[in-house]
């Protein structure tokens, strides 16, 4: 992980070849600089959202998917938007629908399946959350001015095209 | 999590108002790519760590921090460079001795206090992974060019300056 403060280079980073091994240090020192944004943000919000509403990034992320989907989703298209294990999803989903955020339903284009979606409380209280949720971010992301959040966001697009083919 | 391919922004999103919810969405919109670059990258490597060095990224960036103080760090520092809590740097510690890359030493300044650093068979394998590691982070950002990638580090710089007052 990258310091909070920028420090001079070490020796060793000074002493390196100029040409390609600098083009490599560039990488990753752009890496640890994502890492640490990345980081330092997603602790904020982890931070607030248990602060303001008792609750986890999981759980927001959860219905955040649920609410692109009024319809509901089922279970896998659900664990695959979110990235993260059939397991949690199935924990996180048994929570949701216990404090009465989410539904079990069948799924109309297949009896033998279910799906889930947010009930009218859950879609309330997510409403609430998002409000804050997106002043939060824009608070935090305040550094940069529009037009460098634009040229951020087109940068980054660019890079993430570009992540797709792992290397071997 | 934002799905991997862009998507016409739907119809919730359109009928937003324009001025300063825009910007708000423009922030949520940033963040969220942000995070995805940031988590496939993080994928990636740690696949490629587990694949080619049968080790975690955890225990990767310990190493890669203690290669940093050659004369090695007391465990509550290295602890804070970490990022994590003090009992995981115990066990990945632990681990690491037990395994010939980490010794524990008493710190010459306080010797009542011992410090961990690398041993030469922990610096010889960590300089080998390190190689690797970099050449992969060159091919993982390769979609941007090395100006692209200058003008990345310097936004998101501005950007981590910002974030340091969280929001109430």
């Amino acid at each position: 992980m990258e310091p909070q403060q920028e420090e001079p280079p070490a020796p060793r980073e000074l002493g390196r070849e100029a040409g390609a091994s600098a083009a490599d240090h560039q990488a990753v020192r752009l890496w640890l600089r994502l890492l640490s944004c990345s980081t330092q943000i997603e602790q904020s919000i982890r931070a607030l959202l248990r602060s303001h509403f008792g609750t986890s990034l999981p759980r927001f992320d959860y219905l955040a998917q649920l609410n692109r989907y009024p319809a509901g989703l089922r279970m896998t298209a659900l664990s695959a938007h979110l990235m993260v294990t059939g397991a949690n999803v199935t924990g996180l989903t048994d929570q949701l629908v216990a404090e009465g955020w989410v539904e079990r339903v069948d799924d109309p284009s297949d009896r033998r399946a279910l799906i889930v979606r947010m009930t009218p409380a859950g879609k309330a209280w997510f409403e609430r959350m998002a409000v804050e949720h997106e002043r939060w971010l824009v608070q935090l992301l305040g550094g940069v001015d529009a037009r460098e959040m634009e040229q951020l966001h087109e940068l980054l697009g660019k890079l993430r095209r570009g992540i797709a083919a792992p290397p071997g």
